[in-house]
């Protein structure tokens, strides 16, 4: 038994240095890369990931694990949880024969430069066969995987565990509803005709200093942590103590570094907070779902760095470094134009109140596409259709349409939903935050932030993958995921700001 | 026969993707790495070159490789250069049962921590026992290579293949007596009581800015390449087309990142110009030896850029970035300091003539080491005894003494005299290009360093590993190892320019 232990725990360590080092790859090709590169990095990224599910799966290892899982009263606690975690990951990935990876793999990897050049032409034909043979290979990994119910929830479960589509359909359906209510009233609200419009060049190298501020803020040192430049923002995990992000900046459009840098640090405060000296180097200390890591980045992003409070302290620091700029404007204003509701084509332009629709979109569309009650040539029509019920405008093509994200294309069924998971999440755990300390909106006046991140570091980080995602906010909120909290918050925010 | 050659050409594929992967995580750790990254780094690095120790050492690989050498002359001229290549690759690793590497990469991962606080305590006896180990070690390695000849042989041969301690000595002891003749000389001269001084601040960014001319006028593309900022000055190969310089800036001496730049660009041109398209993932697409690779950043460091030709056109540049600092100097002013000799107690300081005395004497020392003429302990006043016998001075102490250099506490016996090596081969290299293109001066003048780029990579760089340095020289030059060449390039440059 103390060999099964001693195995795993060197083969837990193994997969923990190589998934750092294929970080260390991805980061370096969209960071510093010189372009000519990308080759040889793509056969590196693939090599090292072999090396991975081949290490997951193999025959020795799953042994070890059957070993324990056979013994597990004898185990501590702590050893426990590990080795049911591991237990499931070690069954799951063994349900996928490795020429079904090389399948999908190819079939992506082909599929992602048709859906680049289809979005370029606005050609949507172009890219229904390869989504139509994603589509098929999706099909055949749910029944792979086999989870009960509905297909999609054995696609699900790779981004989520354990939420199903039963429950989100539920969830989203009352979303979608009391959402498009709220935007009917803000629509016919005077506040909505108002547009505002930010005007001005804003120095990139000012532009970086108010991130790198914001960051110190947050309390992410730069000894375990950088600012870089990607064509999209994102963070990575090269290590428990080298937790990067990226943004981008836009010398028209300031906010844009700045929310991003915000929702990516929400990333980054939760990997580096993972519960590392209980249970580094296992595959308990991650993420429990993209959903809960969403809520991070949301939470910050939206409603703390869209709040009313956050601005009392950080739009003075706007203000002091782009003070031509910003003479016109005053501190309510800003709040006003961060808060913007406008009903756009693309998701990822979305205000905090409309995203929610953009996903329940993809969502509704994955589920008829994976059931088979809707065909990929039929796509755009459906696509359209749902943006004019939802949000009252259309696609002027495709392009703006149904070609605009590259999930399909990449074979991520089932990863849409986490956005608008994040979302619930994010707002049922500032209500609870709320409810503890009820003085929190001083504390982010006075630019201090730490309180919060303590605060999220005790409630959400430090589990891991002790429990599920849905489990860890049962513990802290009292409950699973409860859309009705995150509708009581956007009514009370927008409606307030609409003044209907 | 068929499926012998795909393995071990996919084996190859995957042991240089490892091994640009290993070059990637050092040079980020090196560059951007937070540094509480270091811990987590170290295990990964420490975990892929396990991986390529292992498939270079496999079973599998050593039957193929053995089944393709009984029937060598079945094979078309090419595979046969890679099987001899990779045969000779395989046998040498199998020589090292992996007990040993594990033994040898403990002793030096303490030994180096070890050394670096002798050295800033100026402590060597501390550090003593730790280099007894070492040599223990190195000496086992030695055994367990077994070259004929003497024992350091089989240590000269991971850098230099095919040289020998007994070719080295001959050409070594002509070095040494012949620079020192060439100093006391020189020391007797009017010129050298004269002494240079550059003094003012020199903006960071202009050095950069000027750094990245050279490297345009080098012809590195920066969609191959990149340079950054790192303690050390290094060139690595992330893939083909992704080879990285690094320097680093001094505000107070351009000159350090400006040679250093263009140090590490005559490596990286070498890497560039490797056989990719005929030997492309094959062990044969690799440097010959770390002599000519030496030699090649040596040729452009010492020979083209301390040369007069090159400050005709490259005075301008820095006198234009710089019209302040630079007011009081003029073109033969500039020539004679940046050809200025000092003897300088630590090596990496030293210039072009009295380099070669400093390796002279290591390469001594190292075998006095190896073949037990020399004990540890007795370092110190040996090696000031050399200094004073060679460069006429003597360290003030340890640290600026014998534990200077890092090499011997992090293992690399015989990795030293192929600096020499490589000044020698730099010179043979240079004599032959004045040969075949006697105008070459005339382009260098006008800033135009193709044709010279062009002539290496037809006469160096395209050989790859296809033979070995000295074969490559003797096809190029007429004639191997040749010091003599070097003693009268020295001469011709510094008895005119000491006007002696």
């Amino acid at each position: 038994m103390d060999s099964s232990l001693e195995f795993i725990r060197r083969i837990q360590r193994e997969i923990f240095s190589l998934n750092g080092t294929v970080a260390l790859l991805d980061w370096d090709q969209k960071t510093y890369m010189p372009t000519w590169g990308a080759r040889e990095r793509a056969d590196q990224i693939s090599l090292i990931s072999r090396l991975i599910h081949e290490k997951t799966t193999c025959e020795k290892l799953f042994r070890h694990v059957e070993k324990l899982w056979g013994r597990l009263e004898e185990l501590d606690n702590r050893e426990q949880v590990i080795v049911k975690r591991l237990r499931r990951d070690v069954e799951k990935a063994r349900k996928i024969p490795s020429d079904f990876v090389e399948r999908l793999s190819k079939t992506v990897s082909i599929a992602f430069t048709v859906w680049e050049k289809a979005k370029r032409k606005n050609d949507f034909n172009r890219f229904v066969p390869h989504l139509e043979r994603i589509i098929e290979l999706e099909k055949e990994y749910s029944e792979l995987i086999d989870l009960p119910g509905h297909p999609y929830n054995s696609l699900l479960d790779d981004y989520e565990e354990g939420m199903s589509v039963e429950k989100l359909k539920k969830a989203f359906s009352y979303l979608r509803s009391e959402i498009v209510d709220i935007l009917a009233r803000i629509r016919s609200s005077d506040v909505f005709r108002k547009q505002y419009i930010l005007n001005g060049r804003f120095d990139v190298e000012r532009q970086k200093k108010i991130c790198e501020f914001l960051l110190h803020k947050m309390g992410i040192s730069r000894k375990v942590s950088r600012l870089d430049v990607s064509t999209h923002p994102f963070t990575t995990s090269i290590g428990y103590n080298d937790v990067r992000i990226t943004t981008n900046y836009k010398s028209s459009q300031p906010l844009f570094s700045f929310f991003s840098t915000m929702h990516e640090a929400g990333h980054a405060l939760y990997e580096l907070g993972l519960p590392k000296k209980e249970y580094g180097y296992t595959v308990v200390c991650d993420a429990a779902s993209l959903g809960l890591h969403e809520s991070q980045s949301r939470f910050w992003e939206n409603i703390i760095a869209r709040g009313k409070h956050f601005w009392k302290y950080f739009y003075p620091v706007f203000l002091k470094t782009f003070p031509w700029q910003l003479k016109k404007w005053d501190l309510q204003t800003w709040y006003l134009y961060v808060n913007q509701v406008r009903p756009s084509c693309i998701r990822i332009e979305a205000d905090e109140l409309t995203y929610p629709l953009h996903i329940i979109l993809r969502f509704e569309i994955e589920l008829g596409l994976i059931d088979g009650k809707i065909e990929a040539r039929d796509l755009p029509c459906i696509w359209n259709e749902k943006m004019m019920d939802m949000l009252g405008i259309e696609p002027k093509n495709d392009a703006e349409g149904v070609l605009q994200d590259m999930h399909w294309s990449t074979g991520d069924f089932g990863y849409f939903p986490t956005y608008a998971i994040g979302n619930v999440y994010a707002s049922q755990l500032f209500h609870q935050l709320l409810k503890e300390k009820p003085d929190v909106g001083n504390e982010i006046e006075q630019g201090n932030l730490q309180g919060i991140v303590k605060w999220l570091r005790e409630h959400v980080y430090r589990y891991g993958r002790m429990m599920t995602a849905e489990e860890i906010i049962r513990r802290t909120c009292g409950e699973g995921l409860n859309a009705k909290v995150f509708v009581d918050y956007l009514k009370d925010k927008y409606l307030a700001l609409y003044e209907v």
